[in-house]
């Protein structure tokens, strides 16, 4: 029997009656079971989507998922061949994992400030009451509504779409003249888009997605508690056409990639929208707008527009501001009918993922001096306040998220996210997700251990091993000289967990980059790093980076703890935002226009700063004086 | 073999290698052949859709009509069952007829006209040369066409639609940085809809359509040199699911009724575009704007909204303002990306094709009161000046398009349009359209009859005939008492041609509906008749009415012939203006909203005078003082 899964697209053998979780292990294909297979937490949840299973207990599904097709992977036998579909609450993120930077990025402190929001949506729903029609008074349908909604217009045009016409004259008789217009703000001008039957203004929704290259998220926004009251995440289903955004754009290319690409994402989100509908028991109906924000490739692969110029010395996106259309013009099924709007913008490689983050920040509120950087593939960077802002976007590679590393993972159950090197013994001390048998080193742990491999003198300043040292851990591998993490009998697979010199340079590169882009930046602008008042660190990996490491292995600058801020999943509170008060994107839309993006692959001085950080911390380690006393400290000690 | 004629859905079996001409006549289907079956006019030509002809010769055929399957009906043999399509100009309205009231719509006063607007469309083009990006300058390409735009804005917005921004990239660069644009103004922003490789902004063009119950009418307009490069007519698909616009919303409200008729449309629609494109030798794409006139019926179906409650009281249309959609949007298929624009309505009987007559004559222009009259099976009728307008219809029934009415026929060849009864021998001398074999009797030629019969004491003032002329041509037939207009010896059929008591009974309720609307409009702004300056006819059939024989009926009011104009076919002048000058479509907008609209239906004064314009040419006799004293000089004579 040959079991596939998605989204991964790997595969395994399996002998008739195997369970079906123990082949998801076998293949790579980690599966979340919290309470080890007994069948009672419900978190191996997978959808069956060919094929036929033995299931034993559907412990935790609801009735609706059976009939959907989930089981339960540690309660079902394979009986034939089988294609599954596991859903990446089960597979990736570890719910159990505690974020160690909440400050900002707190499910509390985010509902607070929801509740904070003036409620200001692109689509607005009013109740009106219209006279009845008479030989008297033969007016259309359409003008006796305009004049019912005039007083709700302040002054701006109605304007009606086809559709909304061609529903009107059934809705306002079944109504009986009393109906709910849904109009949508667009160029100054309101859209009747629907009317409903009765008073339905308080059944109000949105959607609000971040559309990531590897993750979209999206929640389901109650636009009149202001609250979201469903969520679900998915694999980007583009990954099966590449990892990161380069290789989507060279897929875009081929063929008809391009259309290939832009049904994967529709696809993806429309899963994700049946899911959050079906969770809050609410039809699509109900739902009038999504609001996305993802970054410039991915933004313009939504919309089916081909990013190839991205690419390309001078590296032009074909939009700042992603057209407005209507989901199906764009393929979505699930919210055919909703008004899509995305964020705006600044660059190729500077998208709407970043404008919407810093709206969602306090980044502009004040005139003191932020930094909001997102360290991903890209590390994207802006500084400034209230009055101007400077961005740029370094290309860091992909090893803080576990790729080009050798032993690098996502961060998915097992992964060692937390390294100490004992003293003298050079023993390693790690922590796992979820503490499970470890498989991989991912970002958060790599910053780690590349911090205490160079403090405990594994690695010098240039990133090289120390032969000189003469223990078992440091040893010459298949692919060069090689420090082991774990050794093989404490892993899930077995074999002893490395990081190579090679893994090593590529952090360096990673980091180097990031830190160049920072000092280019602040640098540009006649200032200095120590006159920044607060960083802000956005992105999900941003919630599980030791500040003190990464400014040890000179990722971040030296500057106190107390100025690093964390914000969390950035583009995802902004479009959250956003669906509640329009102001976020109208303020997204002034910052894309006036951020100055500098372009670093031409620059000198750029080049110059990065060459300059491929040391650990740096060249010039008196930028990095904590480091420096730390490091005197414990040669003292 | 059977023969199945379109748009009329006859039919005639037909022996092996008979003349399709000849079958043809044998269906009652009227094919144009002015040199008498010799192949050498070139009218006859037919579109055999399916089956096989042995055709003799193909004369005055393009060589693109014979690829398309175009044969002369007068030089093809049957040879297969076959179904034929008859295009309007090979059957329905003689080319050759002369117009008799031409003052404002002849063909050169009208193309003065064109020319005397200013170009001001929907839709504009602008080249623009781009400054090509580099490293320095690499905002994306749509800012960068937006800075080339900007000074052609107005300070306008401009707004990109997914499709433009879908081939952007490609053609900026296939321009090598120089673009025409095309920008479509909509609610004060221009939106783009598409852009050009190269300066094409000579190349702009529209179509002008007079959507009709019966007949479509299609120009192609040039927006640079306000001329109309080519034309084509033909009925309306939507016949064969009724005549008049009460059937139409009947066949509408049954089962998927609405969908077919929208479908019957755009699919004449299609025909229309696709001919006159052949014939200006112009690619659909150079094409981005129609401008729609038709009545609120017809404008409703086209846009596949529901017109039910139009035939309900109190006879609510569901909207003045058409929407605005792209073609594909409601199915047209040759012009899938144009931007379809109609005028707007009044009330569910005074449509867009009144408003745009409106708009097109000058019945605005100054202080001097104006009445606008267009007949067909509605009467509808506008008063007013450049101050304020009043309006009505009247239902008036098909007589005078020739149905209701026995030997009724349509203004085809061999219709008798012009009658004159002899003195004392009551003999009848007829002309008939192209002097073909008469047929029956058109709309003009109703009304010269019906003044004719009066005149000459065939009937009297109640309609009746006089029974005691002791004439052969009065007789007692099938259907009562009638008037053998003419022998059956000299007719086509060889069936005497006649008029019957109960015809007469219609066409005075037609004309008693017209003048009881006239006098009701004008009463209720407490005016006369005789204050009237101008009186403007509307409607194709007004070109071919003897305003003397009008009057004498007491179809129209009995004012100076020279306040009396010709507007012809003002719907389509009317959308043929607004695809030069948008300025026209405002005006009907404001018109469209400002317009007293009068409903009769429920209007005891307007029955009142209703019932007493239901005679010869009126119960008071002194309104039609011009009647009287011609018939005084007529007994003296």
């Amino acid at each position: 029997m040959k079991v596939f899964f998605k989204p991964t697209n790997r595969s395994s053998k399996a002998g008739s009656k195997e369970n079906l979780l123990e082949v998801a292990t076998r293949a790579d294909v980690h599966i979340n079971a919290s309470c080890g297979g007994q069948g009672t937490c419900g978190k191996c949840k997978v959808l069956v989507e060919d094929g036929k299973v033995k299931t034993k207990s559907t412990g935790n599904l609801t009735n609706k998922e059976i009939a959907n097709g989930y089981v339960l992977a540690c309660q079902s036998e394979v009986v034939t061949d089988l294609v599954v579909d596991v859903p990446l609450e089960s597979e990736l993120i570890s719910k159990g994992r505690t974020k160690i930077n909440t400050l900002v990025s707190s499910n509390d402190y985010i509902e607070k400030q929801l509740r904070g929001l003036s409620v200001n949506p692109l689509v607005v729903k009013k109740y009106v009451e219209l006279d009845p029609p008479s030989l008297a008074d033969s007016v259309s349908d359409q003008v006796r509504l305009q004049r019912a909604l005039r007083p709700h217009l302040q002054g701006r045009k109605l304007s009606f779409s086809n559709t909304s016409l061609r529903q009107l004259a059934k809705v306002v008789r079944q109504g009986d003249w009393k109906v709910t217009a849904s109009l949508f703000l667009e160029d100054g001008v309101y859209r009747l888009i629907k009317t409903e039957v009765g008073d339905t203004s308080n059944e109000h929704y949105a959607f609000a997605l971040d559309l990531g290259t590897t993750t979209c998220v999206l929640k389901l926004v109650d636009l009149v508690s202001k609250k979201v009251i469903a969520e679900a995440s998915a694999y980007n289903g583009q990954i099966s056409c590449g990892e990161d955004v380069i290789s989507r754009m060279v897929y875009a290319k081929k063929g008809n990639g391009l259309e290939i690409l832009q049904h994967r994402a529709t696809e993806t989100i429309d899963k994700l929208i049946r899911r959050v509908l079906r969770r809050a028991k609410i039809t699509a109906e109900k739902v009038s707008l999504l609001v996305v924000a993802g970054n410039t490739v991915m933004t313009h692969l939504l919309f089916g527009i081909s990013p190839e110029h991205i690419r390309e010395t001078p590296y032009i996106p074909v939009f700042r501001f992603p057209p407005v259309v209507i989901g199906k013009e764009i393929g979505l099924n699930q919210a055919a009918d909703v008004r899509v709007v995305a964020f705006p913008c600044v660059a190729s490689y500077l998208g709407g993922d970043i404008t919407s983050g810093i709206v969602a920040s306090d980044l502009l509120s004040g005139r003191e001096l932020s930094l909001y950087i997102d360290i991903g593939t890209n590390g994207e960077i802006v500084l400034g306040n209230s009055e101007w802002l400077l961005g740029c976007s370094c290309s860091a590679g992909p090893a803080f998220e576990g790729a080009g590393v050798k032993d690098g993972v996502r961060s998915i159950d097992g992964a060692i996210e937390r390294v100490i090197i004992e003293k003298d013994s050079y023993e390693t001390v790690f922590e796992t997700i979820n503490s499970k048998m470890p498989v991989g080193i991912c970002g958060s742990g790599l910053i780690d251990l590349l911090a205490e491999m160079f403090m405990a003198g594994v690695v010098d300043k240039r990133g090289k091993m120390n032969r000189d040292l003469g223990i078992d851990r440091i040893r010459k591998g298949d692919y060069g000289w090689e420090f082991v993490v774990a050794w093989g009998n404490v892993t899930a697979k077995g074999r002893d967990i490395v990081i190579t010199e090679v893994d090593v340079d590529n952090l360096m590169r990673a980091k180097a980059a990031v830190y160049a882009g920072i000092t280019t930046l602040v640098d540009s602008v006649g200032l200095k790093l120590s006159n920044i008042d607060q960083i802000l660190i956005a992105g999900s990996f941003g919630n599980y980076i030791r500040i003190q490491e990464a400014v040890t292995i000179g990722l971040l600058p030296d500057l106190p703890a107390e100025k690093f801020k964390f914000v969390g999943n950035g583009s995802l509170l902004g479009s959250t935002k956003a669906a509640i008060d329009s102001g976020f994107l109208r303020r997204a839309e002034e910052i894309s226009k006036n951020i100055s993006y500098q372009e670093l692959s031409a620059d000198n001085k750029f080049m110059d700063r990065y060459v300059s950080a491929l040391f650990l911390p740096h060249t010039n380690e008196t930028l990095f004086p904590s480091v420096k006393s730390r490091q005197e400290l414990q040669r003292v000690s």
